[in-house]
């Protein structure tokens, strides 16, 4: 049995329920730019060497949280579990991102795909359950995936592209090949999302990191519907509680009406989208996550604090005048750099805490409500060294 | 006295007047796809042998055009010339892309920073002069520029970025310092056009390639403010012609109508924005251009067709149901990749001058607007080899 969550927050805002102040966690947050998880990377020797071991995945994940009032956890881990299970080889060298020894380049390469074995991707369930359990219910779990077409970019080109001329060609040349790569993607970013869940994840989130570099109906046809399909397919409650799901497209901003028709529970947004028009297109369809510019931390704290209000700003108080609540996690537009420092950060969630308080100044919040009003060592302003 | 225009074509659709079929040209249309390019590159030396040679930037800007019923040139040159005549020591390393020598890093090199002496750019001018000359009337001329953003950004890093890092924490951190360099920078991009359209540029563009990188509201103050004064600033007419103005903002989806109110005749956009959703927008406040993903261009020449008239059916027929017209230019949503094959380019020119003409099948247009209806050897349907 599972401990009760102190602080539900970030869950709240997700499903547009009344929160007291705006959740907040970074895409990335445990990462480089923090010295404990370099001193763990050290240890574990390599990227996969922390991502493989569900002992230093919690370590890692729980990091951030020990520094700053964090209002969820996200599993460590990286999109591309999914395709080295499917036997494409993956590798990070030193200094260079990701590299598949196998990449898709022909119709027998493609023809051979399955879907993996989930077996091959258990140490990311342990990981999980480990995580869920070294929380002990003081913020929420996020799990995630990369969607199809993302996961599609890296199989086809093998590594990062600047121009992604290797899958887009595909694309326009092949689009056959390319749908049956999304298909059986989407089948198993379906039953990766489902069995994170049934290990513990309490959210989970489909990363399109590379949705934004699709052309107009491309996209809708590429990318969209495979992520649809993802959403379509998942479980959205457990032990009656809701689990949403959230749908970050980079550069998505052009389609943000199409993504929020698209079942997600939360679009995700980067810095581009200024979210009050966001809010006004997408309405009570979905709640909004986002979207500092991760450049924002490299100022100092008086800016950094300046630029979150504008940000809490620009999405207003969500409450609307019919009392009904719009829902705004608060995020970077992508994932914190390695350079960021630590000190930076802290002053954002400050920052938001506060500011998004002082927001709902006047806003009648039923203290009855759970995870509202429970002072918590993890709620904002708790003392932290 | 310069040779009459004898396809005015792209002008006419600038500025929405009628046209017998889309124009077409391609960013980057003279480059290294072209193996006659390469060769005259051989032969200068280097990019920078190319550029400061108003014999060879002018050999050069045809090329494509002998190759290409395409219906406008232009000028061979790079964005960072302006920065180079301000004494930042431009150089390209052999497959590196651009480098500064002394990009703006501190308080005082911000203060030392001047608008440069127009006739440190005087090889510009030539090339255009030359240029034009040698065009002798086939298709008119475009001049260019980078807006004053996106020369900051490579003024700042002092080369080509992945995350703008130096460039935004400038913003952020010390706003005021930005602010000067992109005052100097407008006057600057202001001062160098108008020499172009002296010098006998017919067009100009303004480059706001990384604009997309800016965060809502960021975008407004420290991009589109200041291609807004060059804008203003810039002459209008020649010789009782209008002197279309373009400005192509990359990843400017979000700010469509904010751009289209900037004072351009044009605005370009990339593949992410549905023509059809945009012309809806902008209504007839300016004409589009844009906007094929260039990686279409690595398919067969069969999905190369449908691809170019999927964009201009996204257009649609370009004469309003009230008998006027917009304005659709065809272009890449970006420049064209060194990679593609030249015939490829050949099945695009093709597939958008046959299209847009049955598209205004049943559209009159009178036979005596100049240049609509002019047999050329340079219009569209000409015998090429």
């Amino acid at each position: 049995m599972p401990a009760a969550l102190r602080n539900d927050t970030f869950l709240r805002a997700c499903l547009r329920q009344p929160t007291s102040y705006t959740p907040l966690w970074l895409m990335r947050q445990a990462g480089r730019y923090l010295p404990e998880y370099r001193a763990t990377r050290a240890r574990a020797g390599s990227f996969m060497g922390l991502a493989t071991d569900p002992g230093y995945a919690t370590e890692v994940t729980l990091q951030p949280l020990e520094r700053y009032a964090l209002d969820a956890a996200i599993l460590f881990s990286d999109i591309l579990t999914v395709p080295d299970a499917m036997g494409l080889g993956l590798s990070f060298a030193e200094g260079e991102g990701p590299r598949f020894a196998h990449p898709l380049r022909d119709e027998a390469a493609v023809a051979a795909l399955q879907v993996p074995d989930m077996q091959r991707l258990r140490y990311v369930f342990d990981a999980v359950t480990s995580i869920r359990r070294a929380l002990d219910g003081r913020v929420p779990l996020i799990g995630f995936s990369g969607s199809p077409w993302t996961l599609a970019c890296y199989m086809v080109e093998g590594a990062g592209s600047d121009d992604y001329r290797l899958v887009k060609s595909m694309l326009y040349a092949r689009p056959d090949l390319l749908h049956r790569i999304l298909d059986i993607n989407a089948q198993a970013v379906a039953a990766y999302l489902n069995a994170q869940i049934d290990a513990g994840a309490q959210a989970v989130m489909v990363f399109d990191s590379w949705g934004g570099v699709l052309a107009d109906g491309a996209f809708q046809r590429f990318s969209l519907a495979y992520t649809r399909r993802v959403v379509a397919a998942l479980q959205r409650e457990k032990e009656g509680q809701r689990i949403p799901v959230i749908v970050f497209t980079k550069g998505g901003g052009p389609w943000l009406d199409e993504i929020a028709g698209g079942g997600a529970d939360v679009v995700g947004l980067d810095w581009t989208m200024g979210l009050g028009r966001a809010r006004a297109a997408v309405g009570s369809r979905v709640a909004l996550q986002g979207n500092l510019d991760p450049n924002v931390l490299f100022a100092p704290p008086e800016a950094v604090a300046r630029e979150a209000v504008a940000v809490l700003d620009a999405f207003g108080p969500p409450q609307r005048a019919d009392g009904t609540w719009d829902g705004h996690v608060f995020n970077l537009g992508h994932g914190i750099s390695q350079h960021t420092p630590p000190e930076h950060v802290a002053a954002l969630v400050e920052a938001v805490h506060a500011h998004s308080r002082r927001q709902r100044a006047g806003v009648q919040v039923d203290p009855a409500l759970p995870g509202n009003l429970i002072p918590s060592r993890d709620g904002p302003g708790a003392a932290r060294s």
